[in-house]
C-alpha cells in the first residue's frame, strides 16, 4: 500500500474543512446539485472520450496509485543473481523447479521460456513488447485521470456561469444575490478542489508508479537473457546494479564482498 | 455504433439540462442570438482556417466518432492465421476465392496484391503509404475539432464582451442591468458547454479510435507480408498476437491448443 | 483564390455585426483610440521582434493566404508522367522544348539541370535545399501573424487596464462609470477579435497552405529524379501515386487503364 | 544597430502615452512603488534563478538585441570563396596574409589553423565546439529575458492583490475607493506592458539574431573546410549558396557570371 | 555558497514587505488560517502525488540550490590535465597515491578504476550510468519543486473560493465585506508569491546547476577515458577545453604557454 497517497489525500481533506469550518458553517458548501454538474459533466465527458471499457478501469486505476505494491529493485537484482548461480552451477534445467519461488509473474514466463529452450530473440521480442503493452495500459489509466482532472475544473466554471444566469435573471430579492452568488462559486471549488487534491496528485503518481515498473520489467529482461546466455553471477550483478543508484548500489557491493 | 460516446453526450446533456432547470427557468437560458454569436463564429472562424472541402467533411467526422465499427485485433488475427494456412496448404493462388468473405477492404486489396504476384517490398511500400494516408487523414479531421473547440470558448468571451458593452452603455435602467449581464455571460456558458460537453470529448475519441485504426491496419500489414512469405501459420499467430495484450494473448492461446 | 478564407472572414464580420446591432447602436463599439492601441500596439512589438524587411512582407503573407494558387497533385502527377514518356520515347534532351508548356518554375529548373546532364546527387541537393528555404518562409511568415495574434489580446488587455485607471481615478460623476468601463472593455473586445477572426485562422491556413505546397514540390523532386534515371512511366505513376489519397488515386488507376 | 528594435520600442511607448493621455492625466498611471513591486519583484526572482555573473550580462544582451552588426551571407560567400581562389592559386600558405583583412574572428582563426596544418578532423571539432558555445550562450541570454517576461506579469499580480488588500481593508472612505483600485490595477498594466512591449519581443529578436549568426558560422565552418580541401572555387561557391534563398542566389549567379 | 539564490530571495521579501507597508498595515497581510490552505494543500498535494520518501528529501533540495558548491571546469580541466601527465611520466599506477588529493569522489572512482585496470569500456559505461542516475536525482528535485509551484496557486485559488462563499452567505453586516474579501484575497496572494518569489526561481535554479554538474561529470568521464588511453596531456587538455567557451579557453592558452 502506498502509504504517501493515503496520507496527502487525508491531509488535504483535513485541511479543507478544517478551512471550512473556520470561515463559516459546513453547512454552506455542501450543495447537491453542483456535485452532480461538477462531477456529473466530467463523468459524461470522460464517458464520451473514451471507450466504456476503459472508463470502468477507473475504479482498478484509483486502487493501483494505492494499493500496488513495489519491487525493491535490490531485492529483484538479488533474486535474479541467485538464479543466475544455480543455473551456471546445475544447468539452465535446475531453474524449472524455482519458478515455483518466484512472485512475479513476468519472471517466471521469462524463466520458462529460457528453459523451454526458446531462441534468445523471440525471448526478448516477446518480453519487451509485454512491457510495451504495459507501459501503454498505464498510459491509458493515466490519460483517464488526466482528462478527469481537466474536465473538473471546465465543468465547475460551467456551473458558475448556469448559476450565476439563475441569480441575474432574478435580482428582485437583493438580499438573496450574495447567496446565490455562493452557491455559484461553489462548482468551480468542487472543480478545482477535485483536481487539485484528487485528480491531479494520482495521475502523477500513476506515472511515477508506471516509471518503477518499466525499470523493474526491464531489470527482469536483462536479468533473464543473461541467465539465458550463461553469464557469470558476478557480471550479471554489477550490469543489473548500474540500474540502481550508487549509494543502494555500495550496500550491496558490501554484501557481495561478504557473501 | 459506439455506445459510450452517446451515452457521453446524452448523459452531459440530461445533467447539463436538470442544473438548470434546478436554479430557474429553462427561458433565461435559450438566446438565439448567442447561439449564433458562438456556433457562426466558431464555424466562421474554422472556414477561414481550413478548405472548404475539408470543412464540409466534418460532418462525416462527427458521425465517425459514433458509428465507425472497431475491428477487434483477436478476431483479425485469427482471420489472418486461416488465410495463412489455407495459403501454406493449398499455395497462395487458393486465397483469390477467399477475398468475398473477407470484409476489410484494406486486407483484400493486401491479399489480391500477394496472389497477384506483386513484388513483396511493392505491396508494403504502397500498403504503409495507404496507412500513412489514412493517420493524415484522421489527423486532419480531429484537427477540425480541435479547431472548433479552441474557437468556441473565444467566440463565447467575444460575445459576453459584446453583451458588457451594450449594457455598460445603456444603464438608464439599473432593474435590466441582471438581465443583460446573464444575456452577456450565456455566450461564454454556450462555449464553455460545445467545447467540454461535446467537441473536445469527441476530439479525444477520434485520436483513440484512429490508435484503433492503425494497430489493425499494421496488423494486417504484417500478415499479409508473412502470408506472401509463406510463413508457418503457428508463428504468423505468435507475431500478430504481440499486438495484444497478454490477458486476451492468453485466452487465444488456450483456444490454438484446443485447435 | 481560396474562397473558403474569403468567405469565413466576411461571414464572421457579418456575424459580429450583426451580434453588435442586436444588443445596441454600433456607434457605443466604436472607438478609435482603442483601434489605435489594439493595432498600434501588436504591430509595434511585432516589429521589434522582428526584422523590418520581414515585418513588411506581412502584406505578402496575407495576400498568400487568400489568392495563392494550390497546386492539384494528381493533375501535377500526369505532367510529370507525360515528360517520363516523352523522355523515354525521344531521349532526355526531348524535354528542353517542354519546358516553355510548364508552368512550375521549381519543375523547369528540376528538367533543366536534368537536361544539362548535371550530377543526379547535385540536382536532389539543389531542389532539397530550395525545399528547406521555401519551408523556412513560410515558417517565418506563420511566425509574423503568430506573433500578431499573441500580441493583439496583450495590448486589449493592457489597453483595459488604462481605461480602467482612467474610469476609477475619476469617478466624480457616477453615471460616467458605465460608459468608461465600456470603454475601457472594447480594447479587450477588439484584441480577441483581431485574434480570432482574422490572425489565428489565417496563420492555420498558412500551415497548411506551406504543407500542400511542400508536398508537391516534394512530388516534383521525385519526378524529376526518376524522369532523369529514365525510369518507366508506368512505374514512375505508381510511385507517385502513393503521395495522393486512395480515393483519388483508384480514379486515376481507372484513367491509366484507359490510356 | 537594428532599427526594427529601436523603431518598434519608441512607437509602442509613444502610442502607450497618447493612449494614456486620451483618457485622462499622465500622473494617474504614475506610481513609483508600483514600479517597484513589478520590476524589483521581476528582478529579485531571476536573480534567484540565474547566476549573479549571468544575471549582470543582462544589459549586454540588450545592446545585443538592438547594436549586434548582422553579418550579409551574400557578402560572407563571395569572400570565402575569394580565399578559395587564393588558396587554389598559390597554395594555402598565401592566406597568411588575407587574415588581416578579414574582420570576422572565427573566420580567422579556421584560416589559421587551415594555414598551421591542422588536422581538418581537428579543425571541425574545434569550430563546431565553439559555434554550440556560442548557441548555449545566445540560449541563456534569451533565457534571462524570458525568466523576466514571465515574471514581471506575476508580480504585476501580486502588486494588484497587494493593493487590492489594503483597500478592501480599509474602507472607512467610500470617496477614496476608486483611487485605491486604480491605483491596486497600475502594478497589472505596468507588468503586462514591461512583458509584452519590451521583454517579449526583444527576446523573440534574439532568438532570430541568434538563427542568423549561426547560419554565417555555419556557412564559414563548410567554406573553410572546402577551402582546407583545396576545392575547386566554383564548387566552394555553388555548395556555401544553397544556404541563401533562391532570389539572392540567382542575382548571385548572374555576377558570377559577370566575374 | 549561491550568494545570487540569497540574495534574490532576500531581496524578493524586503521588496514585497515594502510593498505592503506602503498601502497599510502588516497586520492585513498576516491570516495563519490562509497560510494553512496553501502551505498545507499543495504540500498535500504533492505528498500523494510523490512516495513518501521522495517528498522528505524536500530540505535537501532546497539546501542544494543555495549551498551546493560549483565546481569550476576550467580547474577540473587543469587537475586532469596534471593527472595525465603523472599517468605518462610515471605510469597509470603512480595516480593511486594521488587520489587522497583528489576531492570530487566522482574523479576518484573513476581514477581507481583505471588504475585497477578494469577494462575502458566497462569504466565507460559504469561512469556513464551513474551520470544518468545523477541527472534523474535532479530531475526528482526539480519535479517537487515544479510541482509545489503549480499546486501552491490552484490552493491558493480554491483558499479564496472558500473565503468568498464565506462572505457571501453571510452578508447580514456590509461593513465587514471588504475585510471578508481582504481575507479571502490573501490565500491566492500568498500562492502567488510562495510560487513566484520562491518555488518557480529555486526550480529553475536546480535546473541550470544540474547542467553544470553533468558538464564537469562530463569533462571527468572523457579526461578519466583520456588518461586511461595514456593520452598526449597537451591532446586531453585541448580536447577537454572544447567543453568550455572561448573566452576562458583562451586564458587557459597563456596560461598553458607559459607553464
Amino acid at each position: 500500500m502506498d502509504i504517501a497517497t493515503v496520507i496527502g489525500l487525508i491531509l488535504g481533506c483535513v485541511l479543507m474543512t478544517f478551512a471550512i469550518l473556520m470561515g463559516g458553517d459546513f453547512g454552506s458548501y455542501m450543495n447537491a446539485p453542483s456535485v452532480l454538474i461538477v462531477i456529473g459533466g466530467a463523468t459524461a465527458a470522460t464517458i464520451a472520450a473514451y471507450p466504456l471499457a476503459r472508463f470502468f478501469s477507473l475504479p482498478k486505476v484509483f486502487m493501483k496509485t494505492v494499493f500496488s505494491k513495489t519491487t525493491d529493485p535490490v531485492a529483484l537484482i538479488k533474486q535474479l543473481v541467485e538464479l543466475a548461480e544455480i543455473a551456471r552451477r546445475d544447468g539452465i534445467l535446475a531453474l524449472e523447479n524455482m519458478t515455483e519461488q518466484v512472485q512475479d509473474e513476468f519472471l517466471v514466463s521469462g524463466i520458462q521460456m529460457a528453459v523451454d529452450g526458446t531462441d534468445p530473440e523471440v525471448i526478448q521480442t516477446i518480453m519487451e513488447t509485454e512491457l510495451e503493452n504495459l507501459m501503454e495500459r498505464h498510459e491509458a489509466g493515466k490519460g483517464l485521470l488526466d482528462s478527469l482532472g481537466r474536465f473538473a475544473p471546465a465543468f465547475g466554471m460551467i456551473g458558475t456561469l448556469i448559476g450565476l444566469v439563475a441569480m441575474l435573471s432574478n435580482m428582485d430579492d437583493p438580499s438573496k444575490i450574495g447567496a446565490g452568488m455562493a452557491a455559484a462559486l461553489l462548482t468551480t471549488l468542487y472543480g478545482a478542489l477535485l483536481a487539485n487534491l484528487i485528480l491531479l496528485p494520482l495521475a502523477e503518481k500513476l506515472g511515477l508508479r508506471s516509471n518503477e515498473e518499466v525499470l523493474s520489467k526491464t531489470i527482469i529482461i536483462q536479468g533473464v537473457m543473461s541467465i539465458q546466455a550463461g553469464d557469470n553471477p558476478r557480471n550479471v550483478q554489477s550490469k543489473l546494479m548500474t540500474f540502481v543508484p550508487p549509494t543502494q548500489r555500495i550496500i550491496e557491493d558490501d554484501g557481495r564482498a561478504a557473501a
